[in-house]
């Protein structure tokens, strides 16, 4: 199969790699971040700081661990992403009720009235991602890939 | 959109993100790395140690710069890879010719000689990834994949 697809560097060989649905996968999503931080680097905000502002922006008081669960990474993943939200000031750590050890993520006042603008602008990256695509060819790139391995 | 989509974790509000297609790529990736991991976790290859190996294979000499430049990852997170990956005795570095300052890497004879069995697996966790696909939905698959952003 791998000539139907162009290798994304000249001159490299990607070997068994262009015949995986898995890499194929996971070619489309390096090409999703490298555009999603092209929008949205000078704003300090990455995908996982992306996703992990809107988690925590809809899911008030989670914790950390469930953070790492939800978002499929490691616990010291979430935690880098976690301290680098904190330092830019757009989300605290307080005290968990009843648990006085775990900490609850919560967005800070000056995160809650960035999250409209860093909205809007991740909005207008994803329509760009699949520009051209119709309607129904949109519909069936998520139905595709929400079947694959469930 | 988002009630098209089941939340991964039930009793979590994905807000935004499940509206976005960048998104539902990035859930798939998820649930693809998770598969990975089952299936080659104890053999020590995540994804990122098997396309690295692979293009390490495919590329002998390639530098520690061009495989994060071609995985689409930090300098950082090569080097964190190439470092696992020779404590696995499974690549190694050499001096790349004419540049003395630069290091080359190659698979080990231990590492070459592990190449087909961990192939074997991968592929045989990639046929599980989209399991019950037709050849055709595959086919579209990978199609829609490759016009994300391109």
């Amino acid at each position: 199969m791998s000539e139907r697809f162009e290798p994304q560097r000249p001159g490299v060989d990607y070997g068994v790699l262009d015949e995986l649905a898995g890499y194929a996968l996971r070619r489309a999503q390096i090409r999703m971040t490298e555009a999603f931080d092209a929008r949205l680097g000078a704003e300090g905000i990455t995908t996982q700081r992306f996703s992990a502002l809107v988690l925590i922006d809809a899911n008030p008081g989670l914790k950390q661990t469930e953070l790492a669960a939800i978002m499929g990474i490691a616990r010291s993943g979430a935690l880098a992403i976690v301290d680098a939200l904190a330092a830019q000031d757009l989300i605290e750590r307080r005290p968990a009720p009843g648990d006085g050890r775990a900490q609850a993520l919560h967005l800070t006042d000056h995160g809650r009235s960035r999250m409209p603008q860093i909205v809007k602008l991740v909005r207008a990256h994803d329509r760009d991602l699949t520009e051209g695509f119709s309607a129904d060819e949109l519909a069936t790139l998520r139905a595709l890939l929400e079947r694959i391995r469930t």
